[in-house]
């Protein structure tokens, strides 16, 4: 059961900025991943770090770690800086197989929320 | 029970073309809204008629009305250009309160299928 709440633009959410809980930036929304069978964004892609986009490191998150604060137009991750830095992340021009079963399950598992698909 | 199957990204379906069973072309995906709380795609957004971008009507469609082709990289939906036109659009300036209720749940009943909030 789905109450249907408020929707959001998904223009307008990508390159959103990307908070903790102690309000330190950790990045900015890169990409929505629509699965596109069932109509869910499966994915948030994060870009951590770097500077003017050099340098800087690809993360996947679940859309469910993620909180919308609409009134600042940015995201909200429960998740630490040095936490995020030893996350496995990967660079923008090696991006992993998103659509592998096993992958997908490993990120959802790393991020301790379960998977939608099972 | 949802099985993971295949993702893209929000930003690369945004402007992706969009055609009826006959192969006619009936416009463009202009947006894609997403259902914050539950991280759906509760509509796109499509751009019909006009001509660059001038006197087009905008409607928004279930997501699940739409196919995605992915080989020619574009949406089929099944509906005939002389239906689009007797559905009600509206103007890029003047978009409807999407996350009335009352009206969301006439846009899935006028495209004939089952809000996914009930």
């Amino acid at each position: 059961m789905h109450r249907f709440r408020r929707t959001l633009g998904a223009s307008t959410l990508v390159h959103d900025k990307v908070v903790n809980l102690s309000g330190e930036d950790i990045g900015r929304i890169e990409e929505l991943m629509i699965d596109v069978t069932t109509g869910r964004v499966a994915y948030a892609v994060l870009s951590f770090g770097g500077f003017m986009g050099i340098g800087n490191k690809l993360f996947v998150l679940p859309w469910s770690v993620l909180t919308v604060d609409e009134a600042r137009k940015r995201f909200v991750v429960n998740v630490t800086r040095d936490a995020l830095d030893k996350v496995p992340g990967f660079d923008k021009d090696h991006w992993p197989d998103l659509n592998d079963l096993e992958y997908a399950t490993g990120v959802y598992h790393q991020w301790e929320v379960m998977p939608y698909w099972t």
